[in-house]
């Protein structure tokens, strides 16, 4: 789209009011970080990157393959399948309709989930079939660190303190995500507060703050999930049932474009091996990967319910109704 | 205005999402705060009355008329005056025209200023001549009480320590305000984040969030000033310059609503000799006051720089051009 945005209406001076006040680098912490500091962003809705803030745990010191094999042996883990490192994403069925299409879940052996995941930059680089070329990724956000993958609490802070005395309350959702650097989680946001802590490999995030929806082309997508055929090979079924207002735009790429698009400055940050990243509520986020050199990728994120008393919810939620009016008509 | 709020576009829904997200009784704390738990009312931008927070003070411990005069004695003060206790506030002259118009501001002794304050009631009761009816107020706002009034400032706190560690910063103004029950401060915000204590006397407080611009009915005043003509009577005199846009919508009264006036849920609170409000930055606010049995109101109030970072200005001032926009169509 090579529209301009309007050059004053209330949208653009928003987001371009949001941009001059506030950087597009983020803040870094080192050290150490107390409740007041970190509510001090909470208060601003501001995202900060803790380097090093998880070095020290045992899950960031030991964990590699080997090792997770031997704490997860025997155990029965739930995949998310997709063929192109698509879940839960956006994505044109073979009519072309734009869906949001869940992956296709199934449950294998820890073993042969990592075996599958970690060896898959060697069968790419040989001639795979399209069964090989699937990709895996353990990423079910149900709390998963404190029920499938029980085992492995242990070795991670049981929640944050900083997080958990300032916004006085244990985290909702403790979540482990294993893949490797094919997958990637399409822009979205949450209604969660996120301590997002790196254990093995890199994760580059892009982040859009809230007041940024008219950036993002949220539209109403139907529902849909990847599912095998009778040959086994993956193929977009759409369900019945509500649609899923979902951001369409995706800040590294052409197409889907608003007239605001342009106007966004992504924040772009990369963690490290025992990084910690505060994402704030609400915030619209981009998530891809590389991977160790075991081939692997592996993070865990604390997510704490967010404040919606106070003025944030409903302002994020005018900026987006006002959004989308302005950009029906 | 008989017109009803349009039941379903952004900004009805703004208003009665905030209202139903958020209570219109003030939060009460008693004891102790501690700058984690201010920030977290800062966060939601939300004000709070502690109550006896400063009730220790050597100002509320001791301050009355005889004593003031005593600090004060031969000391010339600043004192605005008015001829309905109308202050910087939103007055139509006699064309019937709406101006901004501010006090005439005259220079007196502090024992002049405060013998006419505290016996104005005797004086109304009796027959008194219109330059005894005038209302007077020490309110100058520009930091007075570290400057005209300092031989005051040792008797109160020279910061509010949990205010001080949470916000990193010393306060930007420190504001003496000393009147009778015939002052009013009409609705207006300011870009402060504000401890407001009461020495002496009530105040009564009408908040409401920034949110609710479209409710206020903003527009642009011409300003003016009340000045003495010949005979010593005060009249309205309009000044050339900008025009100034301020809230002409008065809660307790019938006239210039918008069509979302009534949406709004005014915060009431009354403050006694001891009591502290925090008022978070960019909050309506209408102040009106009652005496003591000596006849004065006398409060103090810390004014520290507001966060222009992070998303709060930014939406605050998308919902305040967005509703200009809409009343205006
Ligand atoms: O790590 C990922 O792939 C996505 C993380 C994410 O979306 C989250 O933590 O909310
Ligand atoms: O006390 C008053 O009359 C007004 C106080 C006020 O407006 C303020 O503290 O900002």
């Amino acid at each position: 789209m090579d529209e301009e945005p309007p050059p004053s209406d209330p949208i653009t001076e928003l987001i371009t009011t949001y941009n001059e006040l506030n950087s597009s680098v983020i803040s870094e912490i080192t050290g150490n970080i107390s409740p007041l500091e970190f509510m001090r962003y909470v208060a601003r809705n501001r995202p900060f990157v803790f380097r090093g803030g998880a070095s020290e745990w045992e899950a960031t010191q030991t964990w590699n393959v080997p090792e997770l094999k031997a704490l997860l042996k025997g155990q029965s883990v739930n995949v998310a399948v997709t063929p192109k490192g698509n879940a839960d994403s956006p994505t044109r069925d073979g009519d072309g309709e734009l869906l949001f299409v869940k992956p296709c879940e199934e449950h294998q052996t820890f073993e042969e989930f990592i075996d599958f995941v970690s060896q898959q930059g060697v069968r790419v680089a040989t001639s795979a079939t399209s069964s090989e070329k699937e990709i895996r990724y353990a990423q079910t956000q149900n709390d998963n660190l404190r029920n499938e993958y029980a085992t492995l609490f242990s070795h991670v802070e049981r929640d944050i303190p900083w997080a958990r005395i300032a916004l006085q309350q244990v985290p909702e959702a403790i979540n482990l995500w294993i893949g490797n650097s094919l997958s990637t989680t399409a822009l979205h946001k949450d209604n969660y507060e996120n301590i997002y802590v790196q254990i093995i490999g890199q994760k580059h995030f892009a982040l859009l703050p809230p007041l940024d929806y008219a950036c993002v082309n949220e539209q109403e997508l139907p529902p849909a999930s990847y599912m095998r055929d009778e040959d086994g090979i993956l193929k977009i079924v759409k369900e019945g049932g509500e649609k899923v207002p979902f951001a369409t735009w995706d800040p590294d790429r052409e197409g889907n474009e608003t007239v605001y698009s342009k106007l966004a400055t992504p924040m772009r940050v990369t963690l490290m091996p025992g990084d910690m990243l505060y994402l704030p509520a609400l915030w619209y986020h981009k998530v891809s990967q590389s991977c160790s050199e075991e081939g692997i990728c592996c993070a865990v994120n604390y997510w704490f319910d967010m404040e919606f008393g106070g003025s944030l919810y409903p302002l994020c939620n005018f900026a987006r109704s006002s959004g989308l009016a302005v950009l029906k008509t």
